[in-house]
């Protein structure tokens, strides 16, 4: 597996240690997120969209919403970013200036393109699925052909990516280590709470699988 | 206070209903986030890069790392798009197509601009560490002169903003709500984990009312 190479598009300038090139590290963070930020421009200016995401081999696919705005000017391709954020801590100075974050993002630029082959479209439609909670798909109703058609899918290849990771302690000026400052990390998650039953669901159904072991 | 209009480029348009452009229900949501997703161009090509941000009235602050690759662009002001995403459960429907997500979202389109004024800026520093832990930056070393000056901090005008939120049950087509399929919301939080304190703290340090009563 090759890794990325830096360009000076993905070249992380600021604090640059903190910068990953490393495919296997960057599908790692896309295998514990689901939701990315996709940037793309509409005359001028540009948009930023939460969407879900699903990742084939080295191709990264989003669907549905995020697209509507940005397809009335995709002809051929649309330039995008896809960021993917997962929020670790909060990194707690003894001095406001050295606070920080801790956390593990991916940053992909790349031309996104329709995918129009239905095949590749069910296949992404899985992975999406997939990536957002494992075994969903097989509990429920597949998608209809007619279902197929009105989603819209794009495909990101992943060429021109990098990945940013902040992990452990503040890094405070020597000097400060000295005052009587708690500091320290408060580290969060995202975590699921129990799951809230639709009322009209159909009596003596259980809880899935996919729903009982979800765990990221 | 005023609410936004709508303008053609912050118009929801998919899912009409879920638009929002209250803004006490915009400030809501901005007040309980704390990362927000920037968006700008540089040579034609969009990126995304997670941020904190802060408002003071009816500007939005962000400060920092994000404004690094950007600001070698900017001269009198970048457009950009901010983005607040607060994720609230993944929506369980029968069918694979009517998966869905609650979350609440604002989007804010406008033009960054540099805050060159001191007191603006430790205004909208506190206002941004607030933001994202209160009481923390009564608690800590203050900013040095030198350390203001070696802060970026960027301005954008609460003007063009919409929000779109999603609550609630999944909607399926009408015939699949007789399908034994378990359908509802998995709720999800951003919820904190015991905070871990620096090894070097000095003893006896107890941690401190900012960390103890973080909640957002």
């Amino acid at each position: 597996m090759e890794n990325f190479t830096p360009t000076p598009r993905t070249q992380v300038k600021r604090l640059p240690d903190r910068g990953l090139y490393d495919r296997a590290e960057v599908y790692k963070i896309l295998e514990q997120g689901f939701l990315c930020h996709s940037g793309f421009m509409v005359e001028d200016q540009p948009f930023v969209i939460p969407t879900g995401y699903g990742r084939v081999d080295d191709q990264l696919y989003i669907h549905g919403s995020a697209a509507s705005r940005m397809l009335r000017s995709l002809s051929g391709g649309i330039k995008m970013c896809l960021t993917v954020t997962l929020l670790d801590g909060l990194v707690l100075a003894r001095s406001a200036f050295h606070h920080s974050m801790n956390y593990r993002s991916v940053v992909i630029l790349g031309t996104a393109t329709l995918v129009e082959d239905a095949a590749e479209k069910t296949k992404a439609l899985l992975a999406i699925s997939e990536q957002i909670i494992r075994g969903r798909w097989a509990e429920v109703r597949s998608p209809t052909e007619k279902e197929l058609k009105a989603t819209i899918v794009l495909r990101v290849p992943l060429l021109e990516v990098s990945a940013k990771v902040r992990t452990g302690m503040p890094h405070d000026d020597e000097e400060d280590y000295q005052l009587p400052i708690w500091a320290g990390v408060l580290p969060i998650s995202q975590v699921p709470a129990a799951p809230l039953a639709d009322p009209r669901n159909l009596p003596n159904l259980s809880v899935p699988e996919s729903v009982r072991k979800y765990s990221r």
